[in-house]
């Protein structure tokens, strides 16, 4: 119960920094493009896709938000977080041709 | 068994949000193209694939259903959906070139 | 345990959709091309070669069989599962050019 | 220690269907070509590589052997096995310009 | 809880060898470019954004660095954290044509 | 804990055959291009990329040697470093446009 405790500070931090993300019920176009301008900002679209997966496969916001404890962490996790970004931020810098110029 | 009643429910809400998918025995056309309009509706598909996935290999729906228990959870349930996610979408993504114009 | 006796029903369902896998001693040609008519299809084919991969490492089919229970589930490998199934549809869809005109 | 047991299992099947393995210890050529004539024989090759990552990180025959209880399975391992095969398949798939004429 | 307290010295170590991090809160240009003037370079590229997704999940410096106990280890994780910098290090030898002249 | 020792051999044996990593504390070339002569050469600088990895995150020699008990392993993480040297060979393998001629 320990790790899953630490699993859902972690899910509720994510939610945290993005909290309008459980109200945009599916109807809105929140990816209309895959375009940035900066390898950063295609970096910052990659955590927001990631995010965006979670909220699609659990839409209930209370259900989020109850699975945060104050004082819980698990590096296993947020190691694994940044695998899944790692995954998107692929396709994003394939779409910007790399940001060349 | 806590854990595995925490991923339980992340399959059921999995299936809760699409309901149709336990009767589509494999005969119909479920996947006649990879093409969509945009990257959010490549998105969407990219999780649609990943559930047929798991329907696909386990194509019981009593079965599927008796997974879900009310109120459980896992976060790293959800971020290893976001990945699998991931990896579809950028098949699609790549099969549409990006949306680019 | 617990884990491992839901892992099996996995794998056993696996094969019991495709009785004749453990037969095909490593002799047949299993896999003559990877085009296919339509995604669909390609996805159908990343399902076979997922699942030849493990009766490749595990070619003893009582053994495989054996791994049945009758009432268990993982919500966890089954989402594992549609993950390296989703990497053999990557290099299919590549391989068909997505299945452009 | 009963899951170390049962993925000590599928070590030992791995190398028992390749006993050459532990005895080419680093100086033959053992991957002259990624080249292959059917894609069958190049998911082969994936699986040769898989195998013989394994025993560069633990080239001690015996220590390998020594994993080998005759009863156990993972289904797990399996799935992870078929996923590491998957991300050499395509490298193979793609070297061999995915088998087209 | 050996696991968690192991991982944490992981995290703990990713950060010590790398303090600012804590206060790029967002807002700088960390990444303002892909391209390296060599592979080695770029695998430094890779593990700073393996280690970016880390802070930008968990912003909280103290919370990260509370987890660091000074004798610890997960091999496990290390090897986790191997992998995502092999996903970050491939999208990066790609935007930089494999440094090819 | 079991588990842990076990992944701790693995990673004093990655060390063992490659004493000299903990001294190239950062400031070497140890990376100067992805070129090889043939594909084995190729599989054996992923090896060296997925252990570079590693040491970068743990630097500490005395610690990574600290792991090491004589007699355990651990198949799992066997797998799993395999799977990570499979996406440094990917990269390797498109660098030398796969050995062709």
């Amino acid at each position: 119960m320990l790790r899953q405790t630490m699993g859902s500070a972690l899910l509720a931090t994510l939610l945290a920094t993005c909290p309008a993300f459980a109200q945009d019920a599916g109807n809105e176009a929140w990816l209309p493009s895959l375009m940035t301008q900066t390898p950063q900002e295609g970096f910052d679209l990659a955590v927001t896709i990631a995010r965006k997966a979670v909220t699609t496969t659990q839409p209930n916001t209370d259900a989020l938000h109850a699975l945060r404890p104050a004082y819980a962490h698990d590096p296993d996790s947020l190691i694994e977080v940044s695998g899944v970004v790692a995954t998107y931020f692929a396709t994003i810098a394939e779409a910007n041709e790399y940001w060349w110029e």
